[in-house]
């Protein structure tokens, strides 16, 4: 067992935080199963599930811990027979407990320690999970609508997950250098002829290299119009633009995220630059916007006037930026949200939906640049967001008659055909709020057209 | 969709092949779902389950299979709202059916085609599916015990499975291929001081750069007498051997397997190249040894046998070299099998367990020698195996009393002592069984003492 990323003092500190919000409401945090590898290959590395990562800090396979009102436990399944001899020597119980500073049970103690009080829970990322989890509760234990016994567990593990602590921000600086040196190898990697499975590896291996993972599947693709595009066997060749939008995940589980949007030749063309610049501005204009206080909506205003104005100053659009944006126009182009929160997930607390990336009252709006925004909260220090403005020419879109009536005369097709070596561009990095505005924690990856063309071209 | 690797006339011949075994009887066979990643990170790249892939060739999640008695069709979900935007655009089920050659329909339509007739079905890798195969079908479906009415679907895909078709053939050797360029890069990656992650590093950025992923977790570790071994953040140090079980898994989904065991300063010590050599004799003795019509369990006694007399030759055991095998004396040094089944998964068909890697009336020893092997065929051309002998001193046997008792005066650990510097030796390649013997599809990457320390000087 590895326990170089384990950091006690800070996993203590927020289980008494949490416990501190619980009273004597139990509660019952599950670390979820490993996953099956295809059909037999075994499992794949275990990743415990973030609301436990965050509470108990190691990786232990179907550990449930446990609040009971009074104290915390964490029970885990009895080692197996031989595993000395196929996974090496690990800490048994007593060790763990001593590791930990909480008493270590077998899990066949677990529906004893449960009998006192109905326990609170939240569903664990995996079916199995949940179907163990169900039992050892006597009630339907699944993704979706939160039982009112849950919500106190909820809200208490959003309240306190939302604001990062040292450890935490310690944990993202790390997943973000990681993943700027990644995207610096990518950089380098990149070569007309070579298929984007290269890139990809160039990237990966620098993670690997760390005993990091990626923080979610890598997009590296010249189809940057396909937004979660996991394809990687097309060629590359003069002309394109590859985007690349991956990030690390240390081996204490935090996330890095960052997209950038580089030439396969080393050269941005004329019209590449012109839209490139564009975007650039608007994520430029939405990351020096951030600070406590704001919220985080109005950030999705900022990169969408930007990039109207950029329209219309290019002719591709005409007409008020704003009423441009208001319209839906805009979105036909940049149809996602801004971003994100970050931290142990790359999507942090996605796992609770809005209740937890929305601020109480407020809801999504079913506006086309609004209705995929994942975030609208107002922001505080400590707080981790992403800011991912990006222009893409999306067939399914822009060839709808019903999805571009918005638009009227205001779209000028002739204009835009002279772009059409631009079919996506996003560029993102990972901001931190600071008490006093906010610290770009991918500041150090080249961002500027001209900074990408010189660091592609000192390979 | 990346169809490169689909072979339509391969699938159909397999799909003919299944059906003319099952007549009218129908079955189910599902593709799975895809893995959660992490907590909210996405999903792992979906990987359907081994059945539904070999006799449908293509990665679909949720896919059902179903032989109606008369028939093949393919079920699958309705594409969501705006999948042209997040994923691309995709074959609609008509492009599909017309790829596959088979009727597709929505999942919606297969409760009514499932009513006439009970189905046999196989319990798919994932919990999820299980649930809906369950739900589907009316019967609980979990891993575990065959019910009656499932047995001729899963002796029928055993039947077809054990013997490689060309198609599987081609598969494998391009696993082998990609897998011996993986272990190259591991090798010339290698230098003391680097954590064990980097060279995992090296070799898996070959795999991911071919647009494949690895067969299974990869174990590059100097701690090799921890079987499965799946921590690389070890430094590299002069002195240590680093054990190397990697492979490949294509596109198509064909595995490789292949273990190497190199020295970090790039030489072996003469005690390390003493047992080393022992490892190779016994493998290469077991490797020469397939033909068809061998007894695959013999394989174990050739390569165990060899083990024994090199260990009399070094003075690590005394007595007969036979009695050392039969009293599981060798099995202290050598404790798990000899080999597998390898195809589509790298365990090829152990999801049937020893149904279907097991000859019939044939039952697994419970010999310490021989309790591990998983499999227990006699050989025939077509079938793909692994030779994967070993020398360990694992501390959780070599330490305990109990284990040890069979060697009674036999085991000179005074004279082990002085191999101190071996934790860890397994050496396998990956055999086709041909109609005049076998081929070893990994006999390109070196193996010989000398080949390997030449192959790393030449970084």
């Amino acid at each position: 067992m590895d326990l170089s990323h384990f950091d006690k003092s800070a996993c203590d500190e927020r289980r008494a935080q949490l416990a501190s919000r619980l009273g004597n409401r139990p509660a019952l945090i599950a670390a979820g199963a490993p996953r099956p590898y295809g059909t037999h290959r075994g499992h794949y590395p275990f990743r415990a599930a973030s609301h436990f990562l965050y509470l108990f800090g190691l990786h232990l396979p179907r550990a449930m811990g446990l609040w009971d009102g009074n104290r915390w436990q964490l029970h885990l399944p009895e080692p197996g027979a031989d595993v000395a001899l196929w996974t090496g020597p690990e800490p048994d119980f007593e060790a763990l407990a001593e590791i930990l500073g909480v008493a270590v049970l077998p899990l066949a103690k677990l529906p004893e320690a449960l009998q006192r009080k109905p326990a609170a829970t939240l569903p664990a990322p995996d079916v199995e999970t949940c179907v163990e989890q169900s039992s050892l509760l006597g009630r339907e234990i699944r993704p979706g609508k939160l039982p009112a016994l849950d919500e106190p567990l909820a809200d208490a593990l959003i309240d306190l997950r939302l604001v990062h602590d040292a450890t935490g921000i310690a944990g993202l600086r790390e997943a973000a250098a990681a993943t700027v040196a990644a995207h610096t190898a990518g950089l380098r990697a990149t070569r007309a002829g070579l298929p984007e499975s290269v890139v990809r590896a160039a990237i990966e291996a620098e993670l690997i290299g760390r005993n990091m993972t990626t923080s979610y599947t890598s997009i590296v693709s010249v189809h940057g119009e396909v937004l979660h595009n996991e394809d990687h066997h097309h060629l590359l060749a003069d002309g394109d633009l590859l985007l690349v939008d991956a990030g690390a995940e240390t081996t204490a589980g935090w996330a890095g995220d960052v997209t950038r949007t580089w030439p396969v030749s080393g050269r941005y063309s004329p019209t590449q630059r012109d839209l490139y610049d564009i975007v650039l501005l608007a994520q430029a204009a939405a990351v020096a916007a951030v600070r406590p206080g704001l919220r985080y909506l109005d950030l999705q205003g900022i990169a969408s006037n930007a990039i109207a104005k950029g329209l219309v100053g290019l002719g591709i659009a005409s007409g008020d930026p704003a009423e441009l944006v208001a319209d839906g126009v805009v979105a036909l182009f940049f149809p996602h949200g801004v971003g994100h929160l970050i931290g142990l997930d790359v999507h942090d607390l996605d796992d609770l939906g809005d209740r937890a990336t929305y601020a109480p009252g407020r809801t999504r709006s079913p506006l086309p640049g609004l209705r995929a925004l994942r975030l609208d909260r107002d922001l505080v220090a400590g707080m981790a967001v992403t800011i991912e403005p990006g222009f893409y020419q999306v067939p399914a879109l822009l060839d709808d008659a019903e999805r571009t009536k918005c638009a009227g005369d205001r779209l000028r097709r002739d204009r835009l055909a002279a772009f059409r070596d631009v079919r996506g561009i996003r560029i993102e990095d990972t901001i931190l709020v600071t008490a006093d505005g906010h610290e770009n924690l991918t500041a150090a990856l080249p961002k500027g057209a001209l900074a990408i063309e010189s660091a592609m071209r000192s390979t």
